[in-house]
């Protein structure tokens, strides 16, 4: 008899998941739903082979807390075997609550972050499993006596950031992702209760900040991606307000369901559980993607606008400032666009977007890696590495409007 | 000025695509368009990472491509600047006629091969292009007077084959399909107007061959793929019968064009070309995968049936014989099916699902890769190396049906 | 407290050793020694990047030891800890009996198979060690009660084999080489107690016998590596036949042992098997390549012209033939060579080099990969394969001369 | 005709060396030599793969200087044949003045700059070529009108460091050191005559900058390697003293000679260049092993004692420290070495080693990488980026001394 299943993956070969609980909720179809949602939202745009899933990020960050588990055991750290369990699937369902295109849509369509909707699943699925989430539900929501297990599913240095800089670099081909993650997890270990690194594992930690920092730059804030994540949010936003207006608009199902009932608040879903839950189960990247095209030919003609321009990949600008951009100038662009043929006079309201990113890569403020020190005392990161693993703030301006 | 743009590839870190003709090709919506159909159709069901696009391919075909020709000018063969802009265009755009999930649907949704409906589109694009692409239909066509050109193209040993075994590899990660393209690119030459290898190339083309034959076990026709890509011919044709029969079922409008009007033929693409392509370029692996996520809910209980099963990997059992099924034995699963509760007594009909493959890998009858000796003679692979390239034929048969 | 030792490796990420017998046998000067001899002789002369050693082979084979051993465990087949700690040792030190130059030495310098030194050693140690290896020395000769273990060790399907394909593709750039080792390992199983292949696992298998098949011709035999081993077993053939008829020659004193001992044997090894293991275990590739430099200047024209054309990579010329050469042919290359100016009239004794290689990456005759079918029959892979896995013998024969 | 030879190179897949005067340097023996100095001195007692050679990595940096030279020429950057020849004959002899185990025994054997050494093989060369050399001298002395042509050759972006940091990780397997050079060499271009990064290049110079950095401390100055090289500069000068002091070593003649004739000085190499380059030229890697593998048995104990620790990696403790040792500790450590049975009173002089090390990786003071801003700005990398690329010095002190 097989202990557990296999699934393939060109990250890290094969992935091993156990059957029992853990195999019965990759099967479930609240797991299997994010076979739909991509990791990476709309980078395929400019990395086309972003297009892996959550469903795979998941399995993967599953894949490395097995190894970390093995690797704790291994230097006499006890978790038992429940606890094992437990951490297994707090770090597979992290993300079951992420709705289509991830992060890009996450307050646009419902006012809910994706972690509580993750939250709200877990309780859904501990019923339907007995109680058997118990406790991955008090580690994931950090209240459990072991703070490193909390640790390893969400930190500075937590599987699901360890999984998706490797995947994101493997899948866009920027070898400047990759991370030794072998060599990390060696040197985990726990101090006092807290998931620490031993002494010598300091220059894979800074090789992994600075990874993490320049995937920022270079892939996850890459200009032409925002520019396509800010096109489809003004969509999304263009066609509730044209619902809320009266019109009509084609779309799956579970789509319409959202863009009518606009603005649903954690309340609600706390209120109507199941029957949201079931719902924003149904509703993935596809239905977007299918009401994007249709929507090509909409008599609105900003809606028309904005949809034929992602679907044929007419990108909007985008430019990146250090400074706030000049209200002139930010002027100028609006008037051009008010004045497109084609284009009703007051465009610019939906077609002219500004706005910031702040690269948060890492920060010394809280939450800091800690290192265990030969001397047996423990660091935090930023007071040790000859670099400066805390980089000031830093923010870059954008502004976003169609090429015309 | 900057001569080409730059595509990120993780398969080969960067393919250039020069301004001008070529990069226009890539901007045009029909050939945007292949962002969205996979190259894999349903295989990242057994391989989470094959998520990758027949956009993707081509362009990796184009970049073999270029690096081919330079081999191949390097060894005094003269290409002129015309021909090379050609025969870039013409693999670009080999596989711009596909559909929705390729090969699955190829001949469900219409009935025109994907090659016609690929120089349908190049013949409109020439058009748009006033004349650029009539060198390249020609080579495509296999009309032009230098054969090597079209075998780049198409042929046992083409850049098609080349570039899709490295990028199934790549995003599959079974690592069974990596060829040394590297060293097959530098050892092809012509002789005679026909693409041959040089002698010591032998060894680098049986693996290939060896590569091509065991993806094709391992991964094309794996038995789970083939499984849920029966499954979707499946819920079209069922979807097909439900209007044809009366009943209204929600689609994207695109796809529910091509489901009402059914099986258009080579001749219908010919007398109505601009508009079938116009509507055949709008529809896309999306729509079909909103419209079967939709489908799970239909009062039909054998459509219901198999879009769930589909939506969330409650796949059909398929087993695969050296033999053609026992009769008894096929009809005790259909027995079995047509009894099972919820579905009608005639289910079987649509859910077992019989049929035969066939590892077409290598033929050695026509078309076979042709090896020069450094004696100058010329000859057949498969008369030539001390393994057997020529496989005898080998067919597997399947049966398919719901796991009850 | 650690439990093992970790080694650095770029095939395989990291090897772990186990603290105790296995890691102190690593330690020990004989095993250290391996250090010092190149796996792949002189095969860097035309793959420069193939210069890794038998030390990290012989890591490497223990490695994937150890991945078989938890593989076949978790299939519920027995290995007791003595058994595993047996069958790693012998692996470990499977190649530990090899000379300088691995096999192109072999039969040059002393008169004993490496595997029979292997043994010797084995039996050394097991003194020095207590008999702690003897259940692997059991094994390592074929007399355990458990043939699979032994077949781990040394069969068509080898932790050695799976090891060297890999090492050699990686070191040397020929990806024709990679296997799917993880997936070959997965699929291993016992079956009354010998090594079986699960049935799924037929095309890795047929792949693992390409990879190994084309290696030899691409690698192993390449002819300028021929050449070049040819001229290395000339010059101490040459240097021996000078020190027996009296002539001094500078050489490290290890060297000048062996040199001056002719044509040690098996019977010798065993008479005074201490001193002996003493002598050559200090004797590796550095003495051998620093004598050669030295005999640049030699005043005999032979073995200055050898030493001279190996040190600065003036290397024969090798023609390989599908037939025996023409004795005319033979005989006009001999002429040239006796009459080159500088060389001596019976020049062509030393430096015209006849002989034939044999392709024998795969035999059916005996010893044969098995597969463990569904039905729970074992057929031997050359019955199943649609490939012919065990492709007719094929000789070449070559010649090898001065270029002059 | 082919226009060039291939050499087989896993980093890089193949690299292209064209007939001509680059081929004949690659095979002339000053060249040759090269490949029996390992790139790494002793780093393979920790990595054991990192066996490559001064040889790979000039053929390597030669690689990337042609793919430089034609990314430039096609962002329309004169580059004439000629200096294009130059700058590769350059980059390809950078390092031909590198002896025996390269930085460790550079101040050893004699006293001459390895730079020195290569520019007197360049002219004695350029001599054996009738002045084919000579604007590659002048290229790399810098008195070349074209400052990036130098600049190319050697500086803070050169193709020296871009190819041993990606062989060095390629041959270790420590993934840190990898650094995506593809996109480094697109991003580099010419601005006043002086190599410059376009602005959207900073996050992979950052990414090198940091790799080269962690390569310092992971692999370049790792304690062990760094005492296995204390150990083995020790045993050359306890050579050359006991030599001087008339004892009899014996060594192959090569070495003898640089023992006998200590110190040799810029001024003896520049008076005797012809003899001197001759009998250097014959030195390498392989006679330092076979002599330290030699004097093992030498009956002074303090040579005895380092040789048999080198030969048989039972290598010295190494501490570091981020402050000077204490001189009490030091002195502890002095007497129990004194107190060594089978050492001499004094043994602590020889075998307990102070000195420090400085992280030398990337300095702002001068040579700065300059940024092209898409302004037109020059702007030195340090004043540009979020991170600090330039970080405070860096002194770790070191103490090695025997285990014991």
């Amino acid at each position: 008899m097989k202990s557990h299943k296999i699934f393939n993956d060109p990250v890290y070969g094969f992935i091993q998941v156990p059957y029992g609980t853990l195999f019965d909720l990759v099967e479930h179809p609240f797991f299997q739903r994010l076979r739909r949602i991509k990791q990476l939202s709309l980078t395929h745009y400019v990395y086309p082979g972003a297009l892996h899933t959550r469903f795979h990020h998941a399995l993967g960050a599953l894949h490395l807390m097995r190894q970390t588990i093995a690797t704790l055991r291994a230097k006499d750290i006890y978790i038992s075997p429940e606890e094992s369990e437990a951490v297994q699937i707090a770090i597979l369902l992290h993300d079951i609550g992420h709705g289509p295109f991830s992060h890009t849509l996450e307050h646009t369509l419902i006012k809910v972050h994706h972690e509580e909707l993750s939250l709200l699943f877990m309780e859904k699925l501990n019923e339907e499993f007995n109680g058997e989430l118990a406790l991955a539900i008090e580690i994931f929501k950090g209240s459990y006596h072991k703070p490193f297990l909390a640790q390893l599913v969400s930190s500075q240095l937590d599987m699901d950031r360890m999984d998706y800089l490797n995947r994101d670099s493997y899948f866009t081909g920027v070898s400047e992702g990759v991370i030794g993650y072998h060599r990390i997890i060696k040197m985990l270990t726990v101090h006092e209760g807290e998931l620490v690194v031993e002494e010598k594992g300091i220059y894979s930690i800074e090789r992994f900040l600075t990874a993490r920092r320049l995937m920022y730059w270079q892939v996850y804030l890459h200009k032409t991606v925002l520019a396509a994540e800010l096109m489809l949010i003004k969509i999304m936003e263009r066609a509730k307000e044209l619902i809320r207006t009266g019109h009509k608009l084609p779309a799956p199902s579970v789509l319409s369901y959202f863009l009518e009932n606009r603005n649903l608040s954690s309340a609600d879903f706390h209120a109507k559980r199941d029957e949201l839950l079931q719902v924003f189960s149904r509703l993935d990247d596809t239905d977007i993607a299918a009401a994007v095209k249709e929507w090509q030919d909409n008599p609105d003609p900003t809606l028309s606008f904005l949809a034929r321009g992602l679907a044929n990949r007419r990108l909007f600008r985008l430019e990146f400032s250090y400074e706030p951009f000049v209200e002139e100038y930010v002027e100028s662009i609006r008037k051009k666009v008010n004045e497109t043929p084609g284009l009703p006079p007051s465009a610019s309201e939906q077609l002219v977007i500004e706005g910031k990113e702040t690269n948060t890569a890492y920060s010394a403020s809280h939450d800091e890696i800690r290192i265990l020190m030969k001397s047996g005392k423990v660091m935090p990161m930023s007071e040790l590495s000859d670099s400066t693993v805390s980089p000031r703030m830093f923010t870059k301006y954008y502004l976003c409007y169609p090429k015309i």
